[in-house]
């Protein structure tokens, strides 16, 4: 006998039960949660805002190298990602799963485990969901909730020319720590005694694997009041949100190479698995960090923050979406993005 | 040279454009709709409610023989019939779809067609989602927002003993429409000239097919002057969801099977396929009609609705939930629903 439980035995409503005697609500919007045709949010004067998300096994995440608990907090962690980039606070999301039947109880639990962990970290309510089976792999589904007082609310469509351009963090370890991960697996599959390779890589695999949403700076600009005038979290890659925001804004923007943010082990591992590092920095995906725009008058607000880097300024349309490299000269920027077709 | 248009050519960017061109906003409530990180939705002084469905291909539509349109139309139905079991006012939906390989631009654009079509009917926008590609078929997960004045909320745990059970519509029909639509299927397989045998079927198939939310019958309520003290959504039986709202608002309910509504081509349809109509009526599922309970005050008021059935009443949770048969007696209720592990 397994010691694990199938799904098939539990049943949707016993999966429900499990999922729902596990959620604690600590939001005072939030007045039913699971358990009944819908969730009750009253939100008082608040505006709202909605996002989702859907991450798809063999697309989005390989549980060969993935746990399945950082699967369940990575889910919820991107989707705060968008709630941060509207400079809103999250509040509630609901959570639905296509399972393969070859997930047990157990492994729905761990998933369940990182969820709530994620849900615990960023002070959101589980409030509903659906569960069904799926013919192939896993797919998580996630819509995010959250409130920001009207007129608080920061589009990607409102940068103006001589803003400055800033960004979170540092950027292309995501996409490193993934090569890293494929890598380990590669040498794994081809050998299964192999122990896997991570020693000063930690910090990108880290970045692939846990990724955390940017909620600490939105609440430190408010403190710091500084609203930035538009605003795109980096799920594709710095270049490609650069662009939508100057498309939306109706701007063009100058970054500087030698001003991009990027870990030491960025340039390390670069440089190992023969990539450009600027390639992964402007390209890489998945850093879930802030791409900000904020008025010159800002500057002194803002300098000496430590997670914060400016690399550049909003210009006129007509000067395009450009990059400086150190040599001072300038090239049109190439937004990759990602493509999942 | 195909007709049809790769999304790989089209990208998940150009897809996105596709779909927020198409889109109309029609309610004040809708700040900004697709083409930020979120929806920003201000729903003033209400409470607002959200609730959230998956379908997966091969375990809740077939596309042998659901149009691609009528499917979008049926996502949204669905999710808009669980606003309406709250007693709220849809205002608001994202889509999420993962989509396999085999899918063209144009395939999807119907779907949209059927999603718009639902949206306009219900009067809901849609301001979300997002767009992936599967390793397998088509996967559509739909989260609808509504509103409500406080207070006005209807849950399934709030129903009292001595309440009349009321449902709308009848009931059966969808679970039916599927029994034929699988019979011709199996006939079209076995013979590719069969034309399929649908006469005094399309009832049945329509309500497979096509469901409606009994959103008019939520605005007929309020005009009634009638709030009932609890009430569900019919996906899984009315069996079913008469245990869920019983073992919520912990008491018991009595029905009688003579009061059950059920179309002719019901009763007729289910003699043919050798399956007891009682069962089709009980545990059929898929009917999206709304069971709710009302105070006794209010049997005058409802008594000649036409869409409405009285067809019990709440008792004493040492009761139990029971069916009455035309013989006068009774047995305990059981709630089959649908297992989808």
């Amino acid at each position: 006998m397994s010691e694990y439980t199938s799904l098939n035995d539990l049943g949707e409503f016993g999966l429900i039960d499990v999922i729902q005697q596990s959620v604690k609500l600590q939001n005072t919007s939030t007045k039913t949660g699971i358990g009944d045709d819908a969730a009750v949010i009253e939100p008082g004067q608040k505006q709202i805002v909605v996002s989702t998300d859907m991450l798809v096994e063999g697309i989005h995440f390989d549980l060969t190298f993935c746990p399945l608990k950082h699967l369940g907090y990575k889910a919820v962690a991107v989707n705060i990602s968008d709630i941060a980039a509207m400079n809103a606070i999250p509040t509630q999301i609901t959570v639905s799963l296509a399972i393969g039947a070859r997930y047990t109880l157990e492994a729905i639990q761990e998933l369940y485990a990182g969820i709530r962990a994620a849900c615990a970290s960023y002070k959101v309510d589980l409030v509903g969901g659906d569960t069904t089976s799926s013919n192939a792999g896993l797919i998580i589904s996630i819509t995010a909730i959250g409130e920001v007082a009207a007129g608080e609310a920061v589009l990607r469509s409102t940068a103006k020319v001589n803003d400055l351009v800033c960004v979170t963090g540092d950027l292309g370890a995501a996409y490193l720590g993934l090569q890293v991960l494929n890598r380990e697996k590669q040498a794994f599959m081809a050998n299964p005694d192999m122990q896997p390779e991570l020693e000063k890589k930690e910090y990108l695999v880290e970045r692939q694997l846990k990724p955390e949403a940017r909620m600490d700076v939105i609440y430190e600009l408010k403190e710091l009041g500084v609203k930035p005038t538009a605003m795109i979290d980096i799920s594709d890659g710095l270049a490609s949100e650069l662009m939508h925001i100057c498309t939306q804004s109706g701007v063009g923007a100058t970054i500087f190479q030698d001003k991009l943010p990027a870990d030491e082990q960025v340039l390390d591992t670069a440089e190992e698995f023969k990539i450009d590092p600027v390639t992964c920095i402007l390209n890489g995906g998945e850093d879930y960090e802030l791409l900000f725009t904020v008025p010159l008058s800002d500057y002194d607000k803002i300098r000496n923050h430590p997670d914060i880097t400016i690399i550049g300024k909003m210009v006129d349309k007509q000067e395009g979406v450009r990059i400086v490299m150190p040599s001072g000269n300038a090239y049109p920027l190439q937004a990759q993005g990602w493509r999942h077709f």
